[in-house]
């Protein structure tokens, strides 16, 4: 009977895990960053500074793609900015694509922000993966 | 049997609502309304009203967030649109981070508008609970 | 026994399937195509395109709604393009609503575009079903 049991566990929480999800789940919010210019850029960040505030136990990511990569860079004037939000445990990130279109490499970049390949892709697999999306 | 039984159903239901959801599920479209200006207020006002036309049995809440909760006032030229949506069961609901940044009070909106402390978390939530999002 | 893990089997079965989802559950992206202009409307099907090269598995649609449903008529600028995106198995997609809106029928459309009554409805269908959604 034990042996039924350990089955039906190991059945249903597999079948479970395959059926609603593609990976493991784990609680975020995904923050599109891919505006204008530098006040929808600024206004993303603040946006995901406050939320954070609130939904406290949530993984948040700024996922920045387009021309607004250029914003990331070292010398940015968002520099104070991009420090603020990671200091509160939010990851900053830029689309390797969008950093190639614009002739920038992973070097010029300020501290601590993370490059994944394509930055609307990175979007869909934490939707996938049970995250909560929004464009600011 | 009949108490292995209960247990296993104790279990997965349990195991089922915490894993895949972290609140109750409901139908439910939460519609983004944070334009530039209130042409883009009119649009997600009209989407959201038509949708429902459509999805007569989902929930529908429209939350309004930014500059845009000026609209929201009860001398804005779009009250009647906003009465002509609650009319027909979808709830107008405000950004309260918004309001007090426009220097508004609940006591300066039209009728029956919900306040939610922040209507971007708000948002998050709605999609956690199962909703689906459009951010017109 | 066997009876009861049958049962049990069946009820976990159906109970995920109808508590976790309202439809059948299939991989896929839906892209929101509603911009302003004719080079929004090309950045999301080339974004749609790169996509769908890294996420070769999963279903892509590209929904097109508002004014931005003049760019698929038969005599459109953008017919090479809509053309490449549906010859890599991307599905592009006009809302019938904005057709009538913009005065066009289904006939004056580049061949292969899928016409839906409701643009707006069907990105909130296909989230129901498990696929993400992304705008651009």
């Amino acid at each position: 009977m034990k042996k039924v049991i350990f089955a039906l566990l190991l059945f249903f929480g597999l079948s479970n895990a395959l059926f609603a999800h593609d990976g493991p789940v784990s609680e975020g919010v995904v923050v599109q960053a891919n505006g204008n210019d530098a006040a929808d850029f600024k206004r993303a960040l603040i946006l995901a500074s406050n939320m954070h505030e609130v939904l406290t136990k949530a993984k948040f990511e700024i996922v920045v793609y387009g021309p607004s990569v250029k914003l990331l860079t070292a010398f940015s004037n968002e520099v104070p900015l991009i420090q603020k939000v990671q200091s509160e445990g939010i990851k900053v990130i830029a689309c390797g694509r969008s950093l190639k279109s614009e002739h920038l490499k992973d070097s010029d970049l300020a501290p601590n922000i993370t490059v994944v390949p394509f930055g609307a892709v990175h979007i869909v697999n934490r939707q996938k993966q049970g995250w909560q999306y929004i464009k600011p």
